[in-house]
This record gives C-alpha cells, sequence and structure tokens, in this order.
C-alpha cells in the first residue's frame, strides 16, 4: 500500500512538488518489449502544458519529460521506468502573501492539520503540478493498450461543460476538440464560452467544469469484480484528480430518474456470432466488468480555489483575515483536466487488462463473439 | 491484490454467491479489544434484510450472523474476524426461465464473457445478496470509530431521490428516516413516492434513486493523497455497490456550475482556537483529506435489470430473443442501498483511521484547535 | 494490505482459532473453469491431519474440508472460493493449568504483549492448526499449476534431518517417504529416527527438524525481481510457518563456503534448442526468477515449546514460576510440516504463475527452448 | 503490488539500472516532521560504496545522493521522498565480450528468459548497484525508529563467515567492524580473510560470506501474523538481497538439532515489572512478533558469479562456448552486502512499527513491563 501510487499490477507511482527541483514518477509492471521514447510521452505532456493560451495558468514550464530507466535500445525492459520533468519557473516570491493563510476550498487547511507542515509554495505536493505525471505515466498506459489490444484502444476526452453552460450533444464534433483552447467538441460552445471565461477571468473569479472520457476498443472483459470493478476503479481514479468532486459512468445520476424498460441496454446478434447493444446507458460497463462498447466516464471539477474575490479565512495562528490569491491561476483548471481524464482512463485501463490476463488469460476483442 | 476484498489496513474480503449455501465476510486489521457481539452486526443487517415491505424483493431470509473467530470473551482479539450467514431462501428454480438468456443491463453477460462460466442461480456472485455481508463488516468498522474516536462517529444515510422524485431539504428529517420503507427523510415525499412505486411495481417496471450518506465527527487528517484520497476511496467503495452508476462528494456536479466564491467555504474562528467554516461545499473533504466538518456523499443507482416487461435480448448460443424476468426481485434496489452507503463509509473511515494513525499518530478530533 | 493473507494473485486469506468453531480460508484470484472437489483438497489435509501416528498429537480431528463458494457444476467460477473446516475436538479443559502462565519459546507471550489479550486455548491463532488452511489452499493451488502448466509441476517434500539426525541422500526414495511415519525419504533413517523420537517423547522433550521441498516442472521465468523474487516470496512462505527459524534455497548456506566455480551451473546445449544444467547450486533460482530446474528450498522447524520438562517462566501478572505443559503436543512440529511446506510451495508458485502471466503472457516451459 | 517496492506501509520503490543514467527510489509513507537530510543518508551510502578497498569492485562511484522531494524546511513533509545518485563510471566496453554468453550462476540467463531482453551493461537491472537505493531507503528508516522509538533502535551488522573461515564469537567487538575493510567484529579472523581473499582473487575465483544482522532496542509486539510476521518479511527482505541463497533467525538451522529444553528462552522477572530472557535463542521473534530482545538475522552469500576462471556456457543463440568474465567485480560481493543487510533490517522494522501503530496503538518499549 502506497498512498502516492495507483494500479494493482500496472502500478505508478508519483512524488514531487509544485516548487521543489523536480516532480516524477515510477511505473512498475510494464509488459517488456514495448517500444516507447520519450516522445510518445512528450506529445500527450504537451497537451497539458501550462501557459498555452490565456485562460491556463501563465507559468512557463517546458515540461519536458527524461526516461530514466526501464527502456533499453528502444524497448521496455520489464524493469521499473523512472520519469521525471524539472521544475524550471518556480517563483516562489508570488506566495509569501499567503503564506499564514488558509485559502477557503483548498487543501492547504487539511495537509497542515494532517502533517503540521505548511509548504506554502504553490500547493505543494497538493498542487496539480502531480498531474503532470499522470499523463506521462498513461502515455505509457497507452503504448501497453496499443500494444498489447488488438486493433488498439482509443481514447479521447472533451470539456462537456463550462461553469453552467453545456454544449449541444448533436454538434459533438472529436476534430473540434484540438481546435479551441477548451477542449470543446462543439465549435459553437467554445466560441461563447470563451467570452465567458474572459469574464470569469477579468472578475477575479473562476469556475468549474464537467468532462467526458471516452474509450473505444475496451475488450469485454475487463474488470475485477467485487471491488477491483472497472467502474469502482475508474470512479478513484477520476476522483483523485484534484478539484474533482464527482464520477459518474454511462447514464450515470440520470440513470436514477429512468425506468427498467429505458435503461435496459437491448440486445441483438450482429453478423460473426458478435452481439449487438442498441445503447449504451451501462457506459460500457455492466457488474464492473466491460461490455465492449464504449467505456464511458464524465467527472466534474469545481472552480479554483485560488481567487482574486477577497474571502474570510483564518491564518495559521487562528486570527481572522481575509484572502485574496494573486500568482498566477487558471480560472477553469477543468480545461487542463481534460488530458489528465483521459491519462486515469488510460491507466486504469492497461491495469485491468493486466488483471484480466492474469486470471483468465488474454481478453477477448471488444466485440467478440459469443463463448458458445 | 485481491479483487473481493476493500480496504488498506482495515480490511475485509467477502464470499459467497446467491444461491450457495452461504456468504461470508473476513475482516482483517480490526484492533484488538474492541467489545463485539453478533447483536452489533445483527443490528444493521435487520435494516437491510430483505422482505421487509411489500417494496422489496419477498425472498425470505433471516440473515442471521455468526461470529466464526476473532473475538474471546466478547473482545476482539485482532486476529481476523470470520463472519458467516446461511443462505436459507434458495429457490433456484425461478430462475430456470432465463438461464440461457442475458438480461439487458444485468452482469450475466459481462461475467459469462469474462470467464465462461453461467452461473444463472440469482446472479450468482453478482447478485446484491453480496451487500449483506458489507453491512456485517460495516457494523464492524463502527465498533472501530466508535471505540478510537472521542465522541464517536454517527453516520447516516437517506434516500434523496426515488425515480425523478426528490425531496424538500428544508422538510429534511433524520428521524423519519426509520418511519417509512424508503429510509426517507422527507415524510411528505414518502408518501407520494409509495404511491410511485406501487405504479411501478404494478406495471412490472423498476426504477433508480439517489442516496445521500452523511458522516458527523470525523477526525480531521483522514485520508492519503495522492491515491488513496478520502474521497477517491468513497467514490470507489460507492461505486461497487451494485448498480451504482455515479458518486459525488459534497456540492459534487453542482460545484461545476458555481464560481469560486460561492464555491469558498469560508473560515471564521470558533472558541478554543477551532476554526469553523461557513458552508460545506467541499462536503468534508479538501484535496482528498477530512476536514473535520460532516463528509457527505451521494450515490445514483440505476433501476433493476430484472423487469416483467418483455425486453429484447439474446441467448447464450446467440439466438434472438426476448426476456420476461419473473423471480422476486426489488422494483427499487435503491432502497435496500441505504445501509450498504452506511457501511461503506464506515469501512472506508475506519480503514482511514488506522492509516492516519499508521502515518500520523493518534488523529485530531473533528473540531481540532489549529496546530500552532 | 492483510496479516492474515498471502499472494498477490492467487491469494488466500486464514482465519480460525485453535479452540474456535472452525478454521478456513478465502482462496481469491483463482482462474475459472478449473476442475475442483472437496476431495481434491481432502487428499492432502489427511496427510497432515493430527493422530495419525503416535508420533503427532492426539487430538483427533477429521479435518474435513467444506467448499462454501466459487465452484459451480464442479468448476471454478472466478470468483472466491471459501474453504472451512470444523472443529470437532477441542478440548479446551486441557489448558486451564497454563493459563496465566507463558510457554518459553511460545508465541503466547508476544501475542499478549501486542493485543493485550491471552487466548490460552491451545494457542488461539497462534496453533499451528492454522496450517490445514495453507494445506487447503495448496490443494487449489496444485489444481491451477496441474491445469495451467502444460505436463504439470509436481511438488513433493521430505524430512531430511529429525533432532540432530541427518539422512544418507545416496539412499533417497521418494516412493519411501509415505511409508513411514516421519515423510522420510531414506528407510533406514526413518527406522533409526522411529526410536529416536520415542526415547524424546517418554522424556517429555521435543526435537527439531529440516524439510526440504522439491518442484518439478516449474517454467522458466517466475518470479518477479527485485522484490517479488521467487525465492524471497519462498522465504517468507516457508519462514510464516510455525516455529520455522531458518529457510534457504539450493545450495544455500552451504554456498558461503564454496568457490565461485564450485558454484557455477554450468551450461551446455540438449536437443531442440533447450540448455541444460550441469548441476542445480542455485536451487532453480537465478536473480530471483526460475530457471526451469527444480525448485528446492529447505526450511528448519525448532523443537516444540510445548514440553513436560519443567521450565522457568513467569505469569501474566509477573510472578515467577514453572511450568510444564502438558495437552497433547507433537514432540516434533516439523514432521506435519511436510504437508505444509509443500503447499507453500505450490501456493508461491501458483501467484507466480498468474503474476508473470499478467506481465509477461503466457509462461514458457520448465526445459524451454533459448528465446533466439 | 509492485514487484519493484518493498514494505506495506513504510514502502519504497527503487528503479535504475547499473550502466543508465541514474538509480533512485521513492520512499512513501514516511511520517511527517522528521528531521532528514542529504547526510544523513551519505555517510551509509560512504560504508557501501564501491572502490573502498582492493577487496571490492574497482568502478569509482561517488554515490551522492540527492533528495528531490518530501523533505521541507530539514522536516519530512509525509510526503514521497524521491531519492537519486546519478551513475558516473559507467564502462559499457568491458562487457561487449560477454555481450551474448550467459554466465553461469547469473541472473542474465533468467533475465532474458523471462522478459526477452538482455542488457548485458553490468547485469542492468539484476546488478548490486540496485542496493544503493536499499540503503539510501535504509537510512530514512533508521530516522523514523530513531524519531519515533524512545531510546532508538540500534541496527548493526558484521561479516561472520568469509568462505569456509568462520569467526570466534567470545572475540566479537563491535568496534572492530568499521576498522577492517570486511565489516569483521573478529580482528583476528579479519586478518587470515585478508590473506585468503587476497588468494581467491588471484586466483581470479571469488567466495561467498555469512553475515548477521543485529538490532536491539526493538519495542515488543512488531509483527504481524500469520503472514506479515516479523521474521517472514525479514527472511524475504534478506532473501531479495542479490546473491543471497539463506536467511535464519536467531538460532536458525542449528535449532533443529536442539531440545526443547535447549531451545526455550526461560523468562525471569526483573525491576519494575519488566520480564528478562535468560538466553535469546528465538532471535528476537516468537510468533512472528518480536518480544523485546534483539532481533538477530544471518543470511547467507554465495560466490560472485563473474570470475576469471573459464566455466562452459552458451549463447543466446544456443552455441556451447566457454565464458570468463573480466570487468571489475568483487571477489567476495557478501562484504558489500553488511550496509545492506543492515539497511534491510531497519526497513522491516520501520514498516512495521507503522503496521502495529496502526492496529495497536503506539508499540511498547523494548523492554516493557508485563501488561497486566
Amino acid at each position: 500500500m502506497s498512498s502516492n501510487a495507483f494500479g494493482a499490477l500496472f502500478r505508478f507511482t508519483t512524488w514531487g512538488e509544485s516548487h521543489g527541483p523536480a516532480i516524477g514518477c515510477v511505473v512498475d509492471g510494464c509488459p517488456p518489449r514495448i517500444p516507447l521514447a520519450a516522445a510518445d510521452i512528450q506529445k500527450y505532456l504537451d497537451r497539458r502544458k501550462p501557459g498555452q493560451s490565456k485562460y491556463t495558468t501563465q507559468r512557463r514550464e517546458p515540461d519536458e519529460v527524461e526516461i530514466q530507466s526501464g527502456v533499453f535500445d528502444g524497448l521496455t525492459t520489464g524493469t521499473p521506468i523512472s520519469l521525471v520533468i524539472r521544475n524550471v519557473d518556480q517563483r516562489s516570491k508570488d506566495y509569501s502573501d499567503i503564506a499564514p493563510k488558509f485559502r477557503p476550498g483548498h487543501a492547504d487547511y487539511t495537509y497542515d492539520m494532517k502533517y503540521g507542515i505548511r509548504d506554502y509554495r504553490g500547493g505543494g505536493r497538493s498542487s496539480a503540478r502531480e498531474t503532470a505525471m499522470r499523463v506521462a505515466a498513461g502515455a505509457v498506459a497507452r503504448k501497453v493498450l496499443e500494444s498489447q489490444v488488438e486493433g488498439g484502444v482509443q481514447i479521447r476526452a472533451a470539456l462537456v461543460q463550462m461553469g453552467p453552460h453545456g454544449i449541444d450533444r448533436d454538434r459533438w464534433n472529436w476534430d473540434q476538440v484540438d481546435e479551441n483552447p477548451f477542449f470543446c467538441p462543439d465549435a459553437e460552445a467554445a466560441r461563447r464560452w470563451a467570452d465567458y471565461l474572459d469574464g470569469v477571468r477579468k472578475a477575479g473569479s473562476s469556475c468549474g467544469a464537467v468532462i467526458e472520457v471516452v474509450a473505444e476498443g475496451v475488450p469485454v472483459g475487463l474488470g475485477a469484480p467485487i471491488y477491483g470493478k472497472l467502474d469502482a476503479d475508474l470512479a478513484a481514479a477520476m476522483m483523485s484528480i484534484n478539484a474533482v468532486k464527482g464520477v459518474e459512468v454511462g447514464a450515470g445520476f440520470e440513470a436514477a430518474a429512468l425506468s427498467g424498460e429505458e435503461n435496459a441496454d437491448e440486445i441483438r446478434m450482429g453478423n460473426d456470432g458478435r452481439p449487438i447493444f442498441r445503447s449504451n446507458k451501462a457506459g460500457g460497463v455492466l457488474g464492473g466488468i466491460s461490455t465492449g462498447q464504449p467505456v464511458v466516464a464524465r467527472f466534474a471539477v469545481k472552480p479554483t480555489s485560488s481567487i482574486l474575490q477577497p474571502r474570510d479565512t483564518v491564518t495559521r495562528d487562528g486570527e481572522e483575515t481575509e484572502i485574496v490569491t494573486k500568482g498566477r491561476h487558471d480560472p477553469c483548471v477543468g480545461i487542463r483536466a481534460v488530458p489528465v481524464g483521459e491519462a486515469m482512463m488510460a491507466l486504469v485501463l492497461a491495469d485491468h487488462l493486466l488483471r484480466h490476463r492474469a486470471q483468465c488469460g488474454p481478453p477477448l476483442p471488444a466485440a467478440a463473439p459469443l463463448r458458445s
């Protein structure tokens, strides 16, 4: 048990603080002989990198990843893969003002109460900077899925709600996701969000978001009931991302309002003995095991707690005061959570691929024929 | 790693099928010298027991628990506590009709694809019957919290939505929860739900629900960031319950629509150096660590997949057919998930109490004075 | 983490006390569709059963195992297998004399100091009775190895030293092992041991033993360096058996006295691209990974601490006294540790088979051709 | 589960290859507010460092450790501690000769068969270079024991046998251990060993060794039966060290030859209600739990497999050949295993300290008064 590690068999451990010399992770359990280069990881880090638009923190971090072990002649060796990113832009002075104050809605209070340590430099370990290593580890997980699942697994995510503003699902276009600074699949919504977020930013405020992650090509049979259910692990994975307050799979909370008939994903036979589902209310998971349909998860991110609007709080010494967080903060942390959500999906799936293989042998393809 | 076990230090493993001779669990890691008797467990099992109203399955199970080990002279010994419940009412014949058919929205399809085994008897291992052992283990967890946390921890849950029908939070009354067959805290809503659910049942349909679990008196500092966050573990715990499709903490999905100011739980000083929060949007968890405020989680349960309404499906042999599930099923499985949700909260908290104690020593009380 | 469970993927949890109503275990992670019946387990339990000769405890226990879950229509289902044995012959009164006294060399002192509980009934949880469940779980592990490894894996053990008396390895005959009450592979030594042990028993004394366990047909490549090495897990497995004080693999402690040349197992090519080793000083493990040669482990068991010879000790209340342990005790607990050693070997190998499969795919046979 | 990590609660994960850019580890679960500086770690690394005498490899490595995270203002923060050592002297060319050949008794064969990768550069991951990170993590474990156990825990180790040559225990002097290049507690034996090892080295041969590790001041009650026994974890810890073939605790294998009376550590009352043991055959562990007496473990190291004496072997391509390993190798790897054994003892004890604290609260001192 290690509270800074995730995954049972494909397992990664992260380390590092926002303003320390570096952040890193160790990926253990990776199958051998998988082609892996820094560039395979870098491309995902680049999507998450801060400072890419005026809507994300202006901290300038190249976020260049180095592979320190576990790869020989371009192939994974089956031994631990150590990944590291040096921190470059650490302006600790920005935080001196707020050092003794607790930010309402921020982890600084609970870290201090738990550990008796106040690392005021950008949130220390609780900073969202840690999520860079999830993206790095997630890139390795994608290579595992690519090499070990026939046809590959495609994992994509999109922002489907910013503040109170949703999208029109009829306009969903995956190609749009990388065409706007919000990872929004609806070009029209993205335009409106730009104005909305400008207003939020100028008001010194912040807003939340909802992210949807979709994995296609997931083999049938992944998931380890009862307590290693695929959806239970996804829930933990998504909820562990900074600022996340809710997670749902498939129809999610809306399922509560459906009738049994509406919620049933009826089954027909396709060609070649493969069953076809008429709908996907299940979000690709039944009884904690993947059905072969797309695995669909959504998570809600709360507004950034570091805002310019003054809020009442107290100091470490128990004095009442108010706080204004200057520094460089994302007005909507949900945006940069999009690649993180994808990474967590990849990590959970890679782990369950190995778990399935251990107990049941090679996994069946997503569209598997019936067994008998 | 064991997929049928939950918890890192206060850990329980469940076993048993719906129609086998018995179901049981082993609780490992329980502190020694805690008073424990079967009656301490039975009272929670009785709340979850089937057949208590016309709204739950008519299967008659006394669900009497036996303690087989780990207790000596009325005290826990620190060794594994084995709990068992004999299955009494196992009418396997009810299932013969549907044996070869997959129920849409049911785990029988995925279990068969994963394991190549079709245990058609009441869902086998995937049956909600397994949750009885969660309630039993949860009762032990409550004893741990009671004996090891000053002032105790009070854990209660309620049904806050049935199908599309919610409650009026202004009428919330915990005393009402045990006064109606729905664990509803709003007496008026409960009356309306009775009519609604009667209609659902008569139509051979089913409906979903939302459950809210509240833990009061939780010490400050529980939770093990980054991947053992209290809310991440709660998310996994709740999502692992049968038929659950969504989990949220505090403001949950609504947090996405709030501004940073609205979402900030402002802090003032109370007496004796104890901080007071003006609100609890955080649901008692910040950065994955408990704040000392009530821990609040909600989860959504989908409608029962076993319904009398015919649905299109296929057989194990790939023939298209339709299915009608007779048997004895809860029209709203969410109802009996209420004590299960409480149990999972207790189990997560007991586990994190021990985890905190290991790394940081005795936990601080819920309303702890500031450290400096 | 559960201190009463062993194995990472093929994992079992044991519970129960010497004088409680029953003892049991839960085996989790077993692959599905493996034929399994109670008789498959019973035959190994019968070898370990007490009261089979005058050299083992006279406690009469039929040790009949029941399978309570995880098997359907004679096949494992992939869900937890619960095994239970009722305790029949529990004469607690035998222990009343010694209830307040600590037996020198016995766990009663440390259990009391750790847990603050004195379960004087036959050692409670610390009793060697727990090892029956290792044998039961080990029988399931054997079925896994049998069904998932081509050619099967043969696991046998023998007593190679009783008290100070060894065997003549030139007379080693596996068929002899079940022909004498000591599991001794050397018929002549067995005869001498009979006299020796009679003397020990009559003197109210006890003696130790050394057991050797050999596994043949183990696939190449099992073991997970660095901290899940096959030999490290074997060491933990064997050392966890009651009264064991030492474990070695291959040449073991004698390797310290060998030269590098003597210790090198030279390699030649056999037919079909399969390497052949000239010796097996390594005991079938190099770098923590199996070589395909027989895996050979030995462990030393100390003399039973419950003896009729009076020893100085103290009571729970700190009074100096002396103790004589009547009751029914094995003069040489090492004898009944033989089937336990086999079981632990099977459990470690089954676990590593699954671990290997997760990371590297199907295992290579014991006599595998070179990879290139 | 991570095969490159050790420890349940005080857990470290190592990474890195002999000839990669660096080696490192992540220590997770360390209690907060413990003073920690690089110098605290460096002093133990310096004891293990290669090239300190003509008896160890001439590879020149400064082995300078950097702390990359988990420490703020000189105190541990409770978050992961990342430690790294850059590799400096990596002369890969030395290995070109032997690249395609398997060294008899070396892990290169099994790594290749398991992973399908041949990292010929100094053994890659299987190199004893990895043990530097055990020593580093062990130094952090010592700080934990120092700060959390009243009176501290003193952990020391010594070489007690080199090749076939033992020591005279009557001449045991801990002060001698750092006065000779062999960590030998017997000055006279050390002198003889110098000649012996010179001969071994000049003959291009190698020899094994036995190391004894002693921990004094260990609290009563550490150890988590049944499968997390203190001695079982020590056995795994020691056996996981490169080239170790045997482990024993207390009287170890000799216990097999003792009578029950001889093996019983009789108990008398000392002052203040504290029991005193007349002997320590148990090696400080009974029933898998520490007794408060010194914890004593020994392990056997086989001779280095890399020798100048030619040995028969085969190549990766299945050609028969012979091998002579030039490079720079320790004639007796056991010497440098001494600080590694100490580190593993510290790591196991720190882990069990936290485990005990989780379940049972603050540990009792080594010389604890009886409970009642």
